[in-house]
This record gives structure tokens, C-alpha cells and sequence, in this order.
């Protein structure tokens, strides 16, 4: 059977774009004789589009924009995502559904059964889980049709204990009871560098387990703090993958499930450089989806904005991109020269204004308040508000999205201030790590120097006070990321980390900064998650508690 | 039977703090001969403790506080709410449980089947639904244990489709099984003025419909946005209740099964007073339980920081409030002179410090990029950002937390400055509509006047330009707020909004401002939770979607 896998990028609620959309590769699939084109999880109203399926209204919308696909579904079926009332007495309201279209018509509703409910996913905040089974007889096929974590059944509980399994249900062992002879599995399953390769391997045990050809569509594209890689796949039925869509870029194969093992095409990438095209695309649809196409960032001289005007570049063009150089009487004069060849290797426009007359005069509006108190946290919080202040004045005035350059090591441990260095609308390397900015830099450099040498070998320092150094008050990044890795990624217990041969004062340190700032953490800009626990929706800490 | 009702006020993950109280209860109620101490859903470690469940340490540590006041439980009995793990192969890790404590072990160990995941409520995150059934033998009576949600079978399901029941299964309706001869609830259910009424109306509903006495024991105390009202009672067999616990503060009391139509405790409060007490324990435990004592926050002149200031005095004392008087060129006179008199009445100390300064030198600074454009709201915006930067300096140099003074209806539609008068650690009336903001501020002048008149009569302005006033650019305070519920509360859609009898374009640009400023409320502060959908965790809508 001839099988268009149909990878595009979704923009929440935009019922018509999304609809046009798969309407015309829809059209695109036919005029190649595909007699079946296969769409993403919740391809109707873009994933996740969260309390908006608690409006009636958009309900509605997403079975207007069903039926409007259907009339384009004849000499052709279509699998598409969509979510679909619940019409049973009791129960959440909705289902998280794979509709079959054939004959211009809905012919069956197939629902998800298992509802990730853990770090950034709440699925059962809206869908009462899947309990009746059924297949779509379609073409001498019976398929077997799956959302997503449907085809998760081993998934294993997220946390430090032991292990056991998530679910107590298995979807495809229901299915099988019908005889199947392919399965489909829709998702919307976001990017995250160290499970991507996890998700290859979960599908191809499952064609080889039930011993099935399975195909697998991806959505692509980011919203919000999500970025969805695509990666779409064809697997023979015995876990051999024979077609692999292209990651991070709507793509629209088609496969022919009787000639699997013909030509292999292959999507092997290193993870900097899915982590790298990841955050392009993230920054990308941020402001394409919104309607806003240019940025501004402040570029202090230091890697982390460095890095941040690079991938801005590369996302929203060199014309786009707009940065403030903002020196202090405590800037060295190398901050200034090297973030100004920077902006010369990228061709972008800047202004350099200093922010030394507002802090003297910030200074001297609090001598009566401040009388007899010595300096301290408080005048280096000052001068990152100013900085603050102008970067939003020049956001607010010519309409420049404000991007965030803070990044995962220094968010962790509240090294940053709030209002100041942290403002934004956009966080872009919030979920890499100090040590993974330098990889990613370094990656960049390596076809040739965009980052100056300088910026990438100078010691970190906020430049805040006089010979300001990030080593100053922090561990070494490469000790202090082990750290944080251990302790936000994998949970494990203070002593456990200590155990792997850290110092305990050091340990305790960090830790202690980590659970002193989960204040700040909880009013910044939404984060691009590139790893499998970024800070924001997918970790949820109490802000009063006893840490 | 004797019962003591032992509502407390604990502290997300203080063992030592939480065991020492519940120790001490349990001590209490023995010495006045009661045989039975009932405890509130979660007390051992504080509700709700969110991914902090996810730590093994987290659990171990419950573990260990419940086989430590086991040892406490001889010649009485307890039932106190902790997480207990899931020993079953498959499933989440946990279940939300009751355990039910005699002769100094627990005896037997309930868990919850109704698990809400909808609004703030997350617990399909963490916990397995229970699925198996018992009853707790004790002293001749048969208690059917169940926990908050378990009694709410017939919750609706929150939106605006048809309306359904939300639960699959009835756990009392189990229970039943057993010839029960009382029942007891335990809950951590928070407060909200407009669902308070129904709480009793769903319990006592229970009461009648089982023919049992119903012992309800809530917590009490707010943990960041939550505030838990208390108000346990205890309910006869036909539907009344004979003792009711007063609402937010702690309460310890013996109730006599057998003699329950003796004393009535009633505790009627109107909703105002209610909200007026909330705000207070919810400001009060921020400060206390994060072991901060001082407060900061900028008085305008306005109503809103007028509450505010009346607020933080009544919950912290007026020797641990400060505020900053901060003019510029567009304040009037009357602002300073209103919030002069208003310190004066509450005997607070402040500083004032004018903003011109300041001003002036962000527009000189700015010259050079801003050439030739036109004054617009970037220049209100610098306002209210130095008022921030000068708020936090305070806030830095002194350790007073910054109460942040926005209302609802201004969160709602982005009338308020990102990192300028949106800044602060906690958001005291962000959950109060502006009309709610005049009630409440009229409630506190009902004995006489707190708040000068003159703020309570002034016409609302943000004082960012010459004679401005907030009705240059919305719609009446009380035709604002009506749209604003509809849409949010009650997730109205546009077109029935406007059939309730507004003007549709009004409607049209209330929501269109709702929508275009998420990303706003997404970098604020926690928001203290007065309603039944306040912004912040409860409501989680997608930055970037189409709206």
C-alpha cells in the first residue's frame, strides 16, 4: 500500500493555515497515488493547544476543520489527529483522537489510551483514557491505529525510585486480538537530545515485537517552549527502519509497505547538532507563529549572548537582529571589542549605549536611603535593571521580541537577576547547560570562526563588580553541570551525588542555591527545551517549602 | 465516639515541623479522652508538595514521620494523610493515602480513587486511582475512609460543553459494601469565595444520601498561591452538620459522635470577609513559612496599593512594612498627599523618592537610538521599570520581599508594565477584580475610615502621562469585569458574551487584549488564589497560538 506520511508544522488553533495545509498534501499525496495519507497527533489544532480544549468553541472548530479534510478524501483515506467529545454519562469530557477518513467521510475514531501525564505533558487534565478496541479495515489491510504513548507501554515511572512500569494497560496487545497486518502510530512527541534516540528504539521493538510494519508520523515544529523534531519513520516488520523522514523540516514520503526493505533512507545526525537546529527552529516559530519577525539581545561581550545572536541570526536573518551593547565602569575593554567583532562577522546593526549616567544616578537618588549601608548584591542588581530597562525601552519602541540569554547552569543556581539579565520574552539556551553552551559555540566554530576565539577562552564573569569572576562564588561549570545534572535530571539524593565524588560542602552549596531559587525561575520567559527536564511547565516545585 | 478534628496549618516538606504538631494534637486529644485524632489529606508532609513527590528521599522521609507518630497512637487512634508507594507492578509510583494508625502501627492504609486534574489540581502526575476497597474496624464502628475528591463524585466537568459527571466510579458507593457505620473525609481543598457554599452542600448531600455521619477534617494555612480556608466539620446522619471549625486558623476540637444533635457550631461568614481573611493567611504564611518578615511595596495613591498596604500591615505588623513613594512629572498632587495620610493611619514608615531624575536620564541616554520617534508607551513603560529597579534595590539592600499590587483586571488585559509594576515575589489581589478591589477596600472602611476616601473616589489612573485615566483606554471597571467573567470563569464564548447584552466590540478588544498578553501573566508572580480560576497555574494557555 502506498502511504503518504504527511510531517508538517502545526500552529495551535490556526484551524484555517492548518487545514489548508493538510488539505493540499492531501491533494499532493493523490496526484502521487498514494491511497492513504497519515497526519500528526492533534494535526487539526496544533499540539499542545492546553486549556483551549476547554472551550466548547474550539471543540467545535476542530470537527469543522474534520469534516472540511473529509470532502478532500475521496480515492484517497486519511488518519488525522484531532480531539473528539467524550459522549459517553461520565467521564473527561474529551478523547485524544485519530479519526479515519475514507470516502469523504469519518468512517471510525480510534482514541488514545495512555495520557502522559508527567513533566510537561497533562493529558489527563483533558481526555478520559481510550477502553474500547478497534481497527480500520481499509485496502486488504486491517490496520492497527495508535496515538503517540500508546506504543509507550514500558515507559518507566519518571523519578528516583525503583523502577516499575507506568501503565497498567497494553493498546497493542488489545489490538492484536483483531488480527492486524500494519500499525499506525500519530504523535506529538516533543525533542529532547537524551531520549531521542529512546523513541527508535521503543518503535522498532514494537514492529518486531508484534511482528507488524509500523509507520510512525511525527508533528514537526515548535510551540512555545516545545520543539517537535519530526523524524517521521517506516519500519518493516521485523524492526528495520526503511524510511526516515527528515528531522526539524515539514516533510511530505511517500512509502510503499510491500517493498520495505527496497531503498533505506537514513536521518542520523550528532546530538549538538540536533540541539543546535532545534533552538533555530524554536526561536523561528516563536516569532513566525506570533507575527513578530525581530529581535533584539543585549551582547555583553561574553559567550552566552554571543551564542544567543548567533542562533538569532541563523533563525530570523541577519537584518532581523539588533544588539545593545550596554558597557559599566566595571566592563573590561575586551567585552566591548569582542562583541563588536561579533556583530561585524554577522553583519548585524547595533548601539552602544552606557549605562554608567543612570547607575551614578540610581546611585545618588538612594544615598538617603541607603545612608551608612556598604555596597553589596543590591548596585549589581542595579546596573543589570538598567540594562533591563533599555533593552525593553528599545523592544517597546520598534517592536523587537527581547531575547533572553541566560543560561540552564546559571538559571539553576539564581546567578542572574530578575528583571535585569533574566527578562525576555523568549529564553533561548535556558535548557543548555554553561558546558553545553561551549560545545554548541564550538560546533558553530567548527566550519570557521564566527565567535571570536576570545569570547570562548576568556574566563566567565558577569562584570558587575571590579575583577568580577563567575568562579568567584560558583564551582568550575564542568563540576558544577555534573552537579546540577544529578540533581534536576536524575533526582538523586544529596548523598547519592556526594557519592559520585563530589565534595559535600560543594554539593550542599549548590543544592541549597537550586532550592533558593525557584522564586526566580518561576518569572522567567518560557524556556526552549532541548532536554528531557528544562526548568518551567515540566518541573513544578513548590516556592514555599522546606528545602 | 469521641473524635478530635485536628485542623493544622503545616509546611510543604517540614517533617520535623508537621510531626512535632501532629504529635502534639494527638497528645491533646488523648488527655481530653478522645480515642480517635483525624488529620487533614497530607498532613505529614503539606499539600501540595507538587514534584517534590517525585524525590525517593521525599517519600522516605513521610515514611519515617508516620512511624513516628505511630508511636505516639496507644490508647488512641489516628488517620493521617501521607503519600504511600505503590507496591503493584505496574502503575504511578504512589498513592494519595490515608493511613489509619492503632496500638502504635498503621493498621490499615486507604488511598484515593478520585484523583482531580483539572484547574490547580494535578494529581494524575503522581498518583495511581485506588482500586481496591476496605473498611477500618475501630470501636464498634466501621469507618469508611476516603479522601477530599472521593466524595465529589458528582463533580461536573469544568467547561463550557454540556455538562457531564467527571468520575467513572463512586468510591462510597463501594464502601457501602462493607456496612459502614461512619464515614470520615480528609482534604486539603483550597479556598475559593465562589465554590465555598458548595462544599458543604456536596458534603452534607453525602451525609443524607449514606444515611452516615461524615467527619470532614481540612487543612488549613496557604502554601505560595493556595490558601486552605479549614472549616472541617462534622455532619449527622440526616445532613446537618453540628460542628463546624472555624475558617482559616488552626483548630483543635472534640466532637461526640453519639450526642450529635446537642451543641450547633455554626460558622457563617459573608464572602467578603472570607476574601479579607484569605488574603491575610495567604500573606502571613508566605513571609512565615519562607522565613522573610518584611515587606516592601510602591504606594501610588491609588486603590490597589492602598489595599495591598492595608493587607501586608493586618498580616505582618506595621513595623515590618516599608513603602516607596515614588512621583514623577504626571503624579498629582493628591497621590502623594492620599498615600501620606494613608501611612499616617496605619503608622507605617516610607520614603519617598521621586523618579524625575531617573526619567530624565533614561530619555537623554535614549536619544541617540530613539531619533526622530514619537513619544508612546514605551516612555509610561521606563516609568514604571525604574519604580521597579528602585522597588528591588530596597528589596536587595534591606531583605523586605516587594508585594507586587496588580489587580485581576489589569493582569487580565495587560494594563501594567512587564518587570516594572508587574514586578514582585507575590501577587496579593492579582486574583481580586478591580470591582472586588473597591469591595474590599469599602469592607475595611466599614468601622471607620483606613483608607482615605479620596483614594476610594478618584478616578483610576496609572499616571504615565499627562491627565491620563484608566478609562482613556478600557471600558468601565464594572463592564470590564463582567466581560472578564464570562470569558475566563466561566469560558464563555465571544458571540454569547455579547448576547448577555454588551457591545461587541467592546467584548472583541477585551478579549483580544486577554489573549494578546499571556505572555505577560507568564513571567509574574505567584497569585494569591481567591477564586475558582485565578491566573497563574490554574490556567495554563499557550503563548503562541492563534487566537
Amino acid at each position: 500500500m502506498q502511504i503518504a506520511l504527511c510531517q508538517l508544522n502545526f500552529k495551535i488553533a490556526d484551524f484555517e493555515g492548518n487545514t489548508t495545509k493538510i488539505i493540499s498534501a492531501i491533494k499532493q499525496a493523490k496526484s502521487k497515488n498514494a491511497v492513504l495519507a497519515v497526519f500528526s497527533e492533534f494535526a487539526v489544532c496544533g499540539y499542545p493547544p492546553l486549556d483551549m480544549l476547554e472551550n466548547k468553541d474550539f471543540i467545535d472548530k476542530c470537527e469543522k476543520a474534520v469534516n472540511q479534510i473529509s470532502e478532500h478524501c475521496h480515492q484517497i483515506a486519511a488518519i488525522i489527529g484531532t480531539p473528539v467529545i467524550n459522549t459517553n454519562e461520565s467521564g473527561k469530557k474529551l478523547f485524544n483522537s485519530a479519526v479515519f477518513i475514507e470516502k469523504g467521510k469519518v468512517k471510525s475514531i480510534h482514541c488514545k489510551s495512555l495520557l502522559p501525564s508527567y513533566d510537561v505533558f497533562d493529558e489527563y487534565r483533558y481526555f478520559e483514557p481510550n477502553k474500547l478496541w478497534q481497527i480500520a479495515d481499509y485496502k486488504n489491510e486491517r490496520i492497527a491505529i495508535t496515538i503517540c504513548e500508546d506504543l509507550w507501554v514500558n515507559q518507566p515511572v519518571e523519578n528516583s525510585f525503583t523502577r516499575q512500569k507506568l501503565y497498567t494497560c497494553s493498546p497493542m496487545d488489545e489490538l492484536l486480538k483483531f488480527s492486524p497486518t500494519l500499525m499506525i502510530n500519530i504523535a506529538s512527541s516533543p525533542f529532547s537530545f537524551n531520549h531521542s534516540g529512546s523513541r527508535k528504539t521503543v518503535l522498532c521493538e514494537n514492529a518486531k515485537k508484534y511482528k507488524l510494519p509500523l509507520i510512525y508520523v511525527n508533528q514537526v515544529g515548535a510551540n512555545t517552549e516545545l520543539i517537535f523534531d519530526g523524524g517521521s519513520m517506516a519500519i518493516n516488520a521485523t524492526g528495520k527502519v526503511f524510511s526516515e523522514l527528515p528531522y526539524f523540516e515539514e516533510s511530505v514520503r511517500l512509502i510503499d509497505t510491500s517493498t520495505t526493505s527496497a531503498e533505506i533512507q537514513k536521518n542520523e545526525m550528532p546530538a549538538i547538532e540536533k540541539i543546535y537546529k532545534a533552538i533555530i527552529l524554536g526561536i523561528h516559530d516563536y516569532f513566525n507563529k506570533t507575527g513578530f519577525n525581530k529581535a533584539v539581545l543585549g551582547l555583553s561581550g561574553g559567550i552566552d549572548s554571543a551564542l544567543v545572536l548567533v542562533l538569532a541570526v541563523k533563525a530570523l536573518g541577519k537584518e532581523n537582529v539588533h544588539a545593545l551593547l550596554m558597557p559599566s565602569r566595571y566592563s573590561s575593554q575586551h567585552s566591548v571589542t569582542d562583541a563588536l567583532m561579533l556583530t561585524s562577522n554577522l553583519g548585524v546593526t547595533y548601539d552602544l549605549i552606557s549605562i554608567e549616567p543612570a547607575f551614578t544616578n540610581f546611585e545618588t537618588s538612594l544615598v538617603p536611603i541607603f545612608a551608612g549601608k556598604a555596597t553589596d548584591i543590591t548596585e549589581e542588581n542595579i546596573q543589570a535593571r538598567i540594562r533591563g530597562t533599555l533593552l525593553m525601552a528599545y523592544s517597546n519602541k520598534f517592536g523587537n521580541i527581547l531575547l533572553n540569554t541566560s543560561n540552564k547552569s546559571e538559571m539553576a543556581v539564581g546567578y542572574g537577576t530578575l528583571y535585569g539579565d533574566m527578562a525576555g520574552g523568549l529564553s533561548v539556551i535556558g535548557d543548555l547547560y554553561k558546558t553545553q553552551v561551549y560545545q554548541l559555540a564550538n560546533y558553530i566554530n567548527s566550519h570557521g570562526e564566527i565567535i571570536p576565539r576570545n569570547i570562548i577562552i576568556k574566563a566567565p564573569s558577569a562584570e558587575l563588580r571590579p575583577n568580577q569572576k563567575d568562579s568567584d562564588s560558583l564551582p568550575k561549570y564542568d563540576i558544577l553541570d555534573k552537579i546540577l545534572f544529578a540533581y534536576i535530571e536524575q533526582k538523586t539524593p544529596l548523598e547519592e551525588i556526594v557519592e559520585l565524588g563530589f565534595d559535600k560542602q560543594v554539593v550542599e552549596k549548590v543544592i541549597r542555591l537550586v532550592n533558593a531559587n525557584e522564586y526566580k525561575r518561576f518569572q522567567t520567559a518560557p524556556v526552549l527545551r532541548i532536554s528531557s527536564k528544562a526548568f518551567g511547565f515540566g518541573r513544578r516545585m513548590p516556592l514555599v517549602a522546606k528545602y
